[in-house]
């Protein structure tokens, strides 16, 4: 094959072939099932039911890139800290919630084979029940102790029959854990360098990638780069929603958290995103330490971002022994030992990778913005 | 806490404290249980029983900083292909060994409410039986026709009853494809480029962490980065096994592969890695490409290292879409696709984290290399 580089009238480069060779053939549609047409734009909807061939469609490839981009951005960005494997398979149900997926061997022969007396049958593998995890911030907060400051960007899992565009039952989310943080401006701060370096990075180095998503799922704004970000305590938001409730149709109920529009109206409110601090200590997670100054608070922060909502969770950990030991659940007794023998105070947080790719891209339905999306009666159709 | 930095006896530097704050005590062994003794070597076996507080031990800190090390190598290395993401759940059992996890939710409330008639109570989240990913290399070839080369480093699972010190049931692998190749040879320079030039970074950047596992773990040798290594077509090395058999003592069986301890004579006779070529092709997989010369062969190689053996394992794809008709299992219809809409000759190959890890730092017993290791009966004690 050969030939030679061109300018085209439009101004773009291209290539006139003296000859070429054919590797290999793709007949259209109509002759061999092949779902794409040429110079047709396909939605994500009819692409979606295609996602073995959906990465050869160039809007998708140009999400997938973004992805790539977006991981190794944290990773470069973030040399100081080190990368630790949290597990998948755990005994842990986390928070308890119902919402995990239950895993044993396909194998009846070898459970039967490996049973022990004291344990059921559909415990013999590990000799314990198993669940994917739905957070690895446990087992990283273990982690943090030998390594210091440390972060996962692994897989999580939620058995949730949730249509929504914005879940997924297979997701991923970027969790670190820091040392020496007692306050939760220091948590804020470094998450909104970390959303504003990571960004940049993306904008720099694929910005042809980003041009052709927003001209398909429509343009953004990424002026939030140049602000100070807002932070509202739990209390000031709810004030705020209040004196505007004629704004939004979702019903405001005391201390149990916001709508996602209620969340939309507060970062448009504030014409920035918003750090929700300060949190009703009964709707959060056992692990979140207990305010200084009012015991029915805890030091969690909530990340609401434009267009999408929620983007990062974090807190700081409690580390007082006895609270902690006065509330942690039956069989994390060792997370409890992670308290007991020496440490310093911790925090932490979790951002989804999905949501993020989808403020960058503006994709509308998560399921766009990972390869092979998990999702409740989602392989009804698909094998791959 | 204020103090100064001083020169100790020895040549090393300390701190002389003139003050200090106590962020969190930790009394020792027989007050409070802490199962750790300062300056008191502790064994593998028995750190072990306490995934949760082991990284707080100085040569398992080393080992996980090793681990981070070698995963942020590979990306910084490889910046012109990209990161894919694979699934952990699918619907694909992969080769139908039977050795594979099954997931269904924790919530048989949740089960019944989205059975579908046409499906099993187990079915009903999906609508398909879902297993978790024993290799990502089949979506990852996926999205190599529309990325190019891309790679990914992910979980991948096995429900084996093995206590081999080199297995895991959760494991780790780097696994790539490439696009626009046809010979082996392109692939196992590759791995031999990969290995070498990872293994370089990890020994400037972390020798340190390298010193303290070889004390601990014994010395290693790392002679073979400066060598060219040794590529054997499958025949070859069995001719040499052959004229060797005195030296081992498992037999040598027809075309059935070889066994560690031959795959270490190998190694040791070559003086070199020693990259496995041209294997028979009833003991590879269906997608494995049929050699040019011989159709009782495939396109196959496996990298044998000292002291670890098999440490990545790879194929050019079989391309021609009749053959591979002729052996695709029921189910993977949709990988067949993939050769039936245009593309070109891809490669590619996985690469065992644990396994290299192991290689680098002495580590025995792949359970301490990987911070909370899954292996058969691993949860009789733990609930970490």
């Amino acid at each position: 094959a050969s030939g030679t580089v061109a300018i085209a009238p439009n101004g773009n480069p291209e290539i006139h072939a003296e000859e070429f060779e054919v590797l290999s053939e793709c007949p259209l549609k109509e002759e061999n099932g092949y779902p794409f047409t040429p110079k047709q734009s396909h939605p994500p909807d009819y692409v979606r039911e295609y996602p073995h061939l959906r990465s050869r469609i160039d809007y998708m490839a140009a999400v997938f890139r973004l992805r790539h981009r977006t991981l190794t951005a944290i990773h470069n960005i973030w040399t100081k800290m080190t990368f630790s494997i949290t597990p998948i398979l755990t005994p842990n149900d986390c928070e308890g919630a119902g919402e995990t997926f239950k895993v044993q061997p396909d194998n009846e022969a070898l459970l039967k084979e490996m049973k022990r007396p004291e344990n059921p049958l559909e415990e013999s593998y590990f000799d314990k029940k198993v669940f994917l995890s739905v957070s690895g911030q446990l087992h990283l907060e273990a982690m943090s102790y030998g390594l210091g400051n440390t972060y996962t960007i692994s897989p999580a899992f939620r058995a949730e029959n949730c249509k929504s565009p914005l879940h997924l039952s297979e997701f991923h989310m970027f969790e670190a854990e820091m040392g020496f943080v007692d306050d939760l401006e220091q948590l804020t701060s470094f998450v909104e360098k970390l959303v504003k370096e990571t960004t940049n990075v993306v904008l720099e180095r694929n910005s042809e990638d980003l041009a052709l998503c927003h001209k398909k799922f429509g343009d953004r704004s990424f002026d939030w780069i140049d602000k100070s970000w807002v932070s509202l305590s739990y209390e000031e938001a709810a004030k705020i929603l209040q004196n505007h409730k004629d704004k939004f149709t979702t019903i405001l109920k005391d201390d149990e958290g916001f709508s996602k529009e209620q969340e939309m109206f507060l970062v448009q409110h504030c014409n920035s995103p918003v750090f929700l601090i300060e949190w009703p200590e009964k709707i959060k997670p056992f692990y979140m330490k207990q305010s200084s100054n009012d015991s029915t608070k805890v030091a969690a922060m909530d990340l609401l971002m434009p267009d999408v909502g929620e983007l990062v969770g974090g807190s700081l950990r409690e580390n007082n022994y006895e609270i902690l030991k006065s509330k942690i659940p039956a069989g994390l007794e060792w997370y409890l030992e992670l308290r007991k023998f020496g440490g310093f105070p911790t925090g932490g947080f979790g951002l989804g990778i999905e949501r993020y790719i989808q403020l960058l891209t503006g994709v509308k339905n998560i399921r766009d913005v990972i390869p092979f999306p998990r999702y409740p009666h989602g392989l009804s159709k698909s094998y791959t």
